[in-house]
């Protein structure tokens, strides 16, 4: 098979090696799409927090086809379409222990092939395509998390036009809620509307975009905010919250280290909530409500595998609406 | 009667004043006690963030009994023993506005009595007395509401020895949890133990203390830390925070504007929760509590009526362990 | 002003009386219509299990104008236009103790004034006429209560087409769930497929119906039933219940003691919920869902207040679908 | 190694077989402990709702030692004490499918060794010894799970002194709750004061205890009952809650078919929620709270290995106060 690993000049190297074999309880999966992460650009730059160790296949998120299964196994059967958990181990309940990720302290899943416990798996959405179903391990259940709990009376603020954003408009409006978004360009405003937020705050234009979002909710703020710029925007943030709001906050993983003004968010009775992706719970949770609304991610452009270095530059340096993936298939 | 009203060069001003009498649904209350919290010696200050109104009787926090009631009343009878709740119209669910607050939108409770609505009040604990009792709405609330959720199986982190800090303590205990506290000398560390704290820091000697208590919790860290410094301690609490712990952060009106950095945050999964004090709901079962377990407040010192400005600049500047109370009783 | 009240033969009595003036905290309420619910037909037929005070005006929900505003009155203005919460001192939270209740242990709204309580009262959603809000006080709020939790992944099953099961499936529709329900005729099948339920089982046809309907969600079976037929149909709904579901109970006030088998419900590790329609905050919860949604109620019928004992005839032993209601607007 | 197996016959029959290897992600366990559950006797006597499969080795709960462990295993090394989950694969979050259970589906504890996926393990509370441990999967995890949620507010009320009852009562006080107990002797009554119960009540002396237990509560009733009676007694529970109180049940897989009357219920909106056990994760925050009270399980009697049918039998016929245990140590 063949796999990208991150050597130690953090270049992605495209090696060639045995197809290992399903030991008891295992599956081998045959990877047929990943999608990026901000993360996976964090780790390629070297900036990410924890040492990685060397020479990893990279990729968090994928999706697949079981080729064969090992003994024991009860999950799944040959020829079941797949998708991974992003905590291999995280099954459910709240996570006691930070488990070993994929890309930083195991081997991830920008390969032609993996072998993994069949409980890091679940079933895919039988409506997705595999490019769209590599993006929900993280990107999706990250939105998903960060508007968990939001319901039809709420009104929720997405900043942007990356993945998680994208899913976490989706995700509210499915649950009843207003959305509102910020971007900075009419062309993407149109595409956020007819994904269905009521109203889009052009950032570049209003840079004090939190009292605009205030005025257009009648002066009461939203109840969340789905916060993925961190420490350059989480001040118009808490200045869009209503009383007893909620900041979703995501990412932030290579973020420079400025500070937040702890005041304003006193004076909300606010809550602030670093969003950990999901469990393997969580995971069954969402594709129960992508199936049920058959809901389809956005893409913004899919490589192929042998562009995976080209796909890594355009996510950390292209203007993107939606997610980025790399077909696994023969092209 | 006669009230501490503060006048236009921040003094407490001693006037006389006409007794009112209670209108349909409302109560007279012969105030016996008064409580300080930090909040009321930040208006005395000027440096509250929303300009109070001028001129009103301070404090936020009584215990006294029912002297007359009007028409309409059914939920006390003359004689009955009562305490204010902090938010008088904030009475169960989650707070969509915030309300008028007493010393700063209306008239507070340092006076010889009070007419207020018969539901911005509740039953005191039999246990109490009244000067115990006048600490219960807002530090004892505030205490209570930063561990809600608590329970047998969690660590808690308390910070000092102010009047929030050693209610927490003792409801987190009371729910069945490991308590550690911070404190500057072994004669407060005594006392805290005392209490029911299972170990001591001292931030004075031991600056990086969030370490260390992730030491003391087998280098898991605690749950909940209930966050009284801002600023000045953020950085610690985080420090000693479990993956999914929660960091109540109390206080805040006055605290200079210096920021908190969001990184340490994510990593953990962690959540920040701004304290609202409590509903009328939850006070009632704090109450509940209080009684079930014949908790009494731990009081730092007890002033009369007389010496309301000198309580004021104690709880400004002395060293405290506990709560700073005013009694309303004849000397 | 004019009142139905229900006199010892358990006749709707007309009297005429004069009108009340509000007092301090109280407003004046032009009651501009009232609706009907089993509770109330249950009373006026003398099987309601604790017995009602003498002689008292009948009806728990109205919908109406702020006619007069008492002194110290702060949250409606004249020409408000308001709806009553249900039970008139439960402002949220837990509900500790069951508080006096309209048409039982004080008059209700079947008259063409009332003085309450301010806070016995919540604004009425702009796009509702007064015979739709009238509708609200019990039979939306027991709808919505009998779903709280639901969400996008869920599915829901209602019983008929009274006012609670067709609140029910318009809230849970709008949180994102798939709702099923039964009836017994194709027309009203129809209409119920038309408000969103995505399959109508005909329980007159199939009285097996549970099993039926565990087919129809792929041998899982439903999350949540709201049970409105008690012992009649509980079985089914039992039968009809994923593992860990819930059975939404509401109403069973004069249902006779049959009994419900204990063990199908062990087996489904089931939860079984008695639905006490909701607190003042819910009330307001739910009007900024109707609001957002522009959620209109089904309206079965509406009488003249000339009308009102063949209201009461038309509830008791008409065919319905959705709500009945009295017009108190002059004929 | 010697199992004992449930034949055609319902006789526990001892036989001898190899002992299994662990393969990948497995562990062999040492069984040192195995404790009995009122679903083992259902199961021996034949009247289990579900057919099982013949001939399988009995007992769900078993504690032991990790003598050897297959490749790729991370959890456990050789010579970790552990004991195992109730449910295997149910890892955390809500249950949506029944999956395999011991002793019915797939071989139980009853023998010297097993094989199993070391998922389906977790540690044991290190102060408790293997006899102890044995009785934590299905009886201490039930009663953690029936007073879930319980705090320092409440009330609650066990039944009897079988196993869930008597850790029911330790978890409660541990969450600072008053619990009162029922009984029918005082010498048991003695006991469980000594437990910490604040009232006993003979329910055979008192049949209608349900309206003393009231009296006991101020009149108004306990927050919390564990029903393990069922039809028998689950009037008499109704009768004993408080309005919007919970009753937890538990068991009744072999009861016979008598009904609940479901008006009493309505009165009081109370929730009736049968208790599935609980998932890993709950069993892991249980672990949590029994190390950090040091609580010791209840034992009523530990038989050896070879009198295993004597202890089927002292189960099913005995009068028992905590937990009957078999000790798979060498005699």
């Amino acid at each position: 098979m063949q796999s990208y690993r991150l050597n130690a000049d953090l270049a992605l190297e495209l090696v060639k090696e045995p197809t290992p074999t399903p030991g008891r309880g295992q599956v081998l999966v045959r990877v047929k799409a990943t999608s990026l992460n901000s993360r996976d650009t964090v780790i390629a730059s070297g900036r990410y927090p924890l040492p990685p160790l060397p020479n990893l296949i990279q990729l968090s998120d994928a999706a697949g086809v079981i080729e064969a299964v090992g003994p024991d196994t009860t999950r799944f059967r040959v020829g079941d379409r797949v998708v991974n958990s992003f905590h291999p181990t995280w099954f459910g309940g709240p996570m006691r222990k930070v488990g070993r990720m994929y890309g930083t302290d195991i081997d991830g899943w920008l390969s032609d092939y993996a072998v993994v416990d069949e409980n890091a798996l679940v079933s895919m959405p039988e409506h997705l395509s595999f490019e769209e179903a590599a993006t929900l391990p993280c990107a999706a259940l990250t939105g998903w998390s960060a508007v968990a709990g939001v319901g039809p009376g709420d009104t929720v603020l997405v900043q942007g036009s990356g993945g998680v954003s994208l899913f976490a408009l989706r995700f509210a409006r499915t649950a009843g809620a207003r959305v509102l978004a910020t971007t900075s360009s009419e062309a993407k405003a149109e595409r956020l509307r007819a994904l269905g937020a009521s109203d889009v705050v052009n950032y570049a234009e209003t840079p004090g975009w939190g009292s605009l979002v205030r005025e257009l909710t009648d002066d009461r703020g939203v109840d969340t905010v789905v916060e993925v710029g961190g420490a350059a925007t989480i001040s118009q943030s808490v200045e869009a919250l209503a009383p007893h709001g909620t900041i979703s906050l995501v990412g932030h993983l290579g973020g420079a280290g400025q500070g937040m003004d702890l005041m304003p968010l006193s004076l909300r009775f606010a809550t602030l909530r670093a969003i950990g992706v999901g469990s393997r719970g969580d995971l069954e949770e969402m594709n129960r409500v992508l199936a049920q609304h058959r809901i389809r991610p956005v893409m913004d452009r899919v490589f192929p595998f042998s562009e995976a270095p080209q796909a890594f530059e355009h996510f950390a340096h292209g203007s993107r609406f939606g997610k980025v993936v790399i077909s696994h298939e023969p092209e």
